[in-house]
């Protein structure tokens, strides 16, 4: 079986379970106020060369989306993020559930421009409705997108104009920085986001992501907020630990470029076999277009997901690779796609 | 000036204000502990055919809607209603602040359909997304449209189809009974409706909407929530007195009669002086299309207010008409708009 | 039946009838934009002398205090109050439904000290707790108790302290600035808190509460939550038109003092008879303690309400006081409790 | 430096992080769905004797109160626990920041009563106040005491007596079932509990706590509150593999007698060398009683955690021991802590 089913689905890589071997004797003191935490903080500030931003380290996505979320806006505040945004369409409500609309806008390919922000904030003129404070938008992108740099400057005038703040998720964000169409870099993100996180799960970490509060007028109090939502591991050492190894020598970038070359192989080779795509490949991701003979041989050897079905006999699936994504699997899977003369 | 803006502009119907006065030298019980209001209730469920349901009188629309729909639903369940909702588009996002996603669709007038609540179900399938729980519908609609009983026999299919709540905001449900294209009764709507308010405020009384839970598994305990959530009026009884005076000889149904007629005649009178509408009127309101100068020549003489920018020459414009609303303010208006040969 | 259950079991006192029939025929714009509500408004502020206040109706006391301590704390911030408090003990979690927890305080009589403020904040030390924000006191109290103008000094000087905002939850504002105990007025109050409310309901009003939010820091937006929480009314002109009639020839102090002339003449008198007393008077509330028997026969001829249950023979009573209660209705309360020789 | 800080101090026992390593090169499927999940909540449910009840990993123990808690409760619904309890003083509000009420109640040692029952079950008699719903205790408690099987049995018997659920709170549960104390295992909690968990952080594991949910009307979709609350991991695979480590063999238990001997021996040296004590030892928490010298002294040696100060000379401190505590900290304690004859 080849796995391009997700990011996520082994343990870790060795390098990040070595580092937590290799503390398995030591003693930590509790919540992230140890050595560690702060060692693995300190070398995530100095790669976003942003002193007075803080750090904090989160378990999962969701938790710290809608930590970070609920903590910025006041009751009556809402998110405008694309209908396709992970908050808006994946968590089950999340940031609803802490009593936030979420305003969502139709995009052609999950990337908000400064046009849909101006659209939102043009028809929510008065009390009657919510107002809209904060623009959140995924990098990549849920479909492997990458916004460049002069979109996020956009953005971010967008944002300025109407008061609002701007916060990136980063759950894939090493393979935005990895990315061949990358023109921008952790400190560049750390100048324009309000907030954003740089996610750990999908690159390697057991868990965890970096929230990154670069807006001093949202940090205060923050720690209250993580515990109050259930994040602040008593064990919070695991999370510096971890990020400490896939920070402290590049090694997310590293592993970011690794699974991006292999996604553009294999959307090169499959487009010389002829094979049309759904979304154009930027990342770690390839969606390429299968008929229903396809889609079932393919299912026999290869663990991927299931896009669209885009009629009856045609539907896009999806390809995600990662560091584990090997030459051997690509090749064998552009052999397994090989289509007949 | 002609009133035309909305159907809450007077402090109340004569006979409700008189009725209040009525009881000015007794003394009540308090929090809605009162005879008045016992007798309010009564009379109301004898208009609905329904013994077993609970009658709550709330002081405003707004409170009704997030009370009820956060006493109904558990965290991760979700209401479906028309993007052009009440408590999708103006309500300042109270459903969200109690926890709760409303998932909006579009719709061609403000109806939804069977069809519509299979769309938003069936793409609702894990874990991962809300569960969508209660259909939110408005009855008229914010355009005045009335479902028919057909329209709302079908509704109710789909719900039971997919294990759905149905709740019906019933702010103007009086001038939906009194609408000529009305085949329904009070009972109707108690019976397929497993909530629903009678909405006050609009049709006469100085405040109040008459929440009924018709399904006795929502009814537990209900009273709790109203306290919680702030619409449990010390004085209660003022909300039965009102309601009373509005129900036991059928005022209600007249002010909406009284109302829908104006509006037919102000609609009919239009069309014969070459107007076309928006939207077809089926209650007490109405949307012509004026030009740039009519609107201009208007807006001095009656209250109303702007609808669509259409075309930089054309709008829609909406008017209002209620119990007050007289035959010389409708004879006024089509001279007012009689368009020179 | 003499009536003296509570202070707000009567449709409302005539002037403010009168004022409402008196513009019956009006038409007023919506959602409180009329001039009714800003003539009330300005009319308070000029009493309070605090022309950088916001003035806002709402309807009910509790939706007041949930939409204001909601909308000026941050998810982790708690709220200090005694533990006789109406937010903590009789408004069924409100404050708690809206995501903050109330920090209560053991006092004597009701009353909050500068001390029980700093025991409170020395024990919420780190981030594993909520932080305190604010303190929230009753005046009159719950037990119609008084805080001096030295009292409510101590208060605000210990807020100071702090950091914390000082809500004052003035449903019975009028009876304490009309006690013979009384030696603050409204510009005093409007100085020492960041907000309070005066109470219109407990004082003829048929329903409303004037929250003044005197910190304009805490002003912002304050309408988009009175949505949200579902306190704007339609109707808001109800609101200005009453509170008018209340304020505008000082009908509100007028009805304090003669409702704690009553009281304090209750008092007197019982003290005369011999009675003892579980709280002194000090405004519109009288708490005699009675025997079995007294309770008994009291009971057939005056409503009012049980209050402790003391031992298996005395229990205290309350009285409330109202402008309807009258000099007939003492003398016969005394009679009535005369004790025989 | 002898650590006696706390029970979570360490990445994690050996034999947790060994079989992390070993399935390092294994691909899971991914939210908990994968194969080692299934067996380590098969193994769990076994242990249990419950078949029907539910099993679901979550990473911290707050997010495992939080969303178990507002689950099963609705609105209106409190929580009852001892003023002590871990949801009440140490998690930041996290219970009211879901919307609920903690009614708390003094208690002598941290346990709850019957007679705590009834005493607020009786005093909430109306839609004024909160209605109490669910209690909550903690097996061992804060201090480190065991409920008896005769003391969870009373609970059980008021919780049905009043129509409530019992939650208990299992952060350090296999230290109470390790304890000498202990007379009931893990099927009478399973029996007794309307859910429970059973905390793997403190007892060897890196992260992950084991919700089991044992009354059926509390089950249905539960999956979507953890992920609604941030709890659902992508690599819930980590949770199986840990928790398979820790309960297939009965390591859980092993290490809870292991700490459990070290904290009696500490114990009972003490005791010989004339140490009070400020709670009686039951599990792996000792609290001697120092005066200022020795605690001057301690602090140079010993890690542990400064718990009351009892008056200008004395101070009660908490030791906690774990797996890792050695016979030789044991005596080296003991030896630092020999007084002078």
């Amino acid at each position: 079986m080849i796995h391009l089913m997700n990011d996520y689905d082994c343990v870790g890589h060795p390098v990040v379970l070595e580092a937590l071997r290799g503390h398995q004797d030591k003693r930590f003191s509790n919540y992230g106020s140890d050595e560690k935490t702060a060692e693995a903080k300190a070398v995530l500030l100095g790669l976003l060369e942003k002193p007075g931003a803080d750090v904090h380290f989160i378990p999962t996505g969701t938790l710290t989306n809608l930590t970070a979320l609920s903590a910025f806006l006041r009751p009556h505040e809402a998110v405008i993020a694309p209908v396709t945004a992970h908050i808006f369409a994946h968590e089950t409500g999340a940031i609803e559930a802490t009593g936030h609309k979420v305003l969502s806008v139709e995009t052609k390919d999950g990337k908000l421009g400064p046009e849909d922000i101006s659209s939102v904030v043009e028809v929510h003129t008065d009390e009657h409705m919510v107002k809209p404070r904060l623009v959140y938008i995924s990098q990549t992108t849920e479909f492997g997108g990458v916004y460049t740099s002069a979109e996020l400057r956009a953005l971010r005038g967008a944002c300025d104009e109407y008061g609002l703040l701007l916060y990136i998720d980063g759950a894939r964000l090493a393979y935005a920085l990895a990315s061949s169409r990358c023109d921008f870099g952790l400190p560049e993100i750390a100048e324009l986001a309000d907030a954003f996180y740089l996610g750990g799960a999908k690159i390697g970490l057991l868990f965890g992501e970096a929230l990154v509060i670069c807006n001093p007028q949202l940090q205060d109090d923050f720690r209250f907020l993580i515990k109050q939502r259930g994040g602040l591991m008593g064990k919070g050492f695991l999370l510096g630990i971890q990020f400490l190894a896939l920070l402290e020598d590049g090694l997310f970038l590293e592993l970011g470029e690794q699974a991006n070359s292999a996604a553009a192989a294999l959307y090169e080779g499959l487009k010389s076999l002829g094979y049309e795509f759904e979304i154009v490949t930027e990342s770690n991701q390839v969606f390429p277009i299968v008929n229903k003979d396809e889609l079932a041989r393919l299912s026999a050897n290869i663990e991927f997901e299931a896009w669209n079905r885009l009629s009856s006999t045609r539907s896009s699936i999806r390809f995600v690779t990662s560091w584990q994504t090997t030459e051997d699997d690509i090749e064998a899977v552009l052999t397994l796609m090989t289509r007949s003369a």
